[in-house]
């Protein structure tokens, strides 16, 4: 049984092959890319369902997947989920951390998971052990803390983040603005993530997301990186909902 | 001997009266409410100087002030500074960065200083117990965090901040971005505090700017929270420049 996962964004379409639960490849590029690269997918797979995760304008794909003759769900308030929800308003919570939650659903049954999103915003979500989603948080994210610092002032620059500032004290303008951004995300997190192990213990915590990997290696430990893991969830939505 | 120190933002005007290095009086609001409100002043006092810490647009300002016949200097890099500075780029520090630590200077020289500016954009300032401005960081402020949320992503609703979140897990979209950017520009600011703490100790920690006050009640003690920290800086440059 071939499922296709796809994590449709705002400028980036990202997609996972599982073949009996099990992640087999995955892709990342535009809409474009994306609807030739399905085309190919069909000629290797027969492709039992798709399920589409969209915080982008996906009308145009989804169309396109169906002419093409594929099977294809997407994600909303509507979709019967693999856990309990405790938000105040369901129908209101993103269809990404609702992929998000039901990857720790499927991942970490009964145990407390923290699912950090580092993407366009970061997203922190929480399920506990009697596996309800309770809710989390919602900031800007690394690239969003640049971006508004540049537009919302007059005077400071677009600053691009290749690489870890060296020190937390920035000698020039755009040293202090990647200190401020990057070093200010990192003590947020861990901040955060101390609030819910003092509430919380013992916690899994995943992080995802665009920036997930290049925040990893200044978190400290116990944090388990992991960036396909909207498309297991959005998998395990699928297996959820044929069973 | 009368100075007025005056912190000119994008939208706001503050200003604060000197008699023989005391603030009197502060007052606030709009360009044109400042103008009046100068004019005012001129009947009270026998204005020395007026210090000028321009965030925005003061051109016309500053020739309204000089037309009212006040000596009136415009703070840039050429003012000379009662601080030695380590910044690379002297010519690039904001004009309001370097007026938070000359007040660092004036009230605590000799100590190790972090001052914290809670506005448009989050500053960082430290200057070491050798009295040299050593750099900082600069990340975005509270406001700016909610606008960007709003205007950076097609979904999320514009948000305000009347009142400190109840609850780190927020359970509705407004709740979690609250949560989101009110914790975590705490966490971010517990965290900066943290690093500097365990490299220079012990570490005097000033609190000011718009979001201070708001902000200063969620944080861990020793911190000192004082909204005039600008302008006591500002009128120390002329008390400086004066010698």
């Amino acid at each position: 049984m071939v499922n296709l996962a796809v994590d449709f964004g705002n400028t980036r379409v990202k997609y996972g092959v599982f073949q009996d639960s099990k992640l087999i490849e995955t892709w990342s590029g535009d809409v474009a890319a994306a609807k030739a690269q399905i085309s190919k997918l069909q000629q290797t797979y027969v492709i039992d369902q798709v399920m589409i995760c969209s915080t982008g304008n996906s009308k145009d794909f989804v169309t396109f997947a169906e002419k093409a003759g594929l099977s294809i769900e997407v994600l909303s308030s509507k979709t019967k989920l693999p856990f309990s929800n405790a938000y105040e308003t369901p129908e209101t919570l993103g269809v990404d951390r609702m992929a998000l939650v039901a990857g720790a659903q499927k991942m970490y049954p009964g145990k407390h998971v923290l699912v950090i999103d580092a993407g366009t915003c970061v997203t922190y979500d929480f399920k506990d052990t009697a596996d309800v989603y309770q809710g989390g948080a919602i900031s800007p994210g690394l690239g969003m803390r640049f971006r508004a610092m540049h537009e919302f002032t007059a005077g400071l620059p677009l600053v691009d983040y290749p690489e870890m500032p060296e020190n937390v004290i920035g000698k020039n303008t755009k040293s202090a603005m990647r200190s401020g951004a990057i070093h200010g995300i990192l003590a947020e997190i861990e901040g955060v993530i101390s609030w819910y192990k003092s509430n919380y213990e013992p916690l899994t915590i995943i992080l995802t997301g665009g920036d997930g990997q290049f925040l990893s290696s200044r978190l400290k430990n116990g944090i388990f990186a992991n960036s396909n893991f909207l498309l297991e969830g959005l998998n395990y939505i699928i297996e959820f909902n044929r069973d």
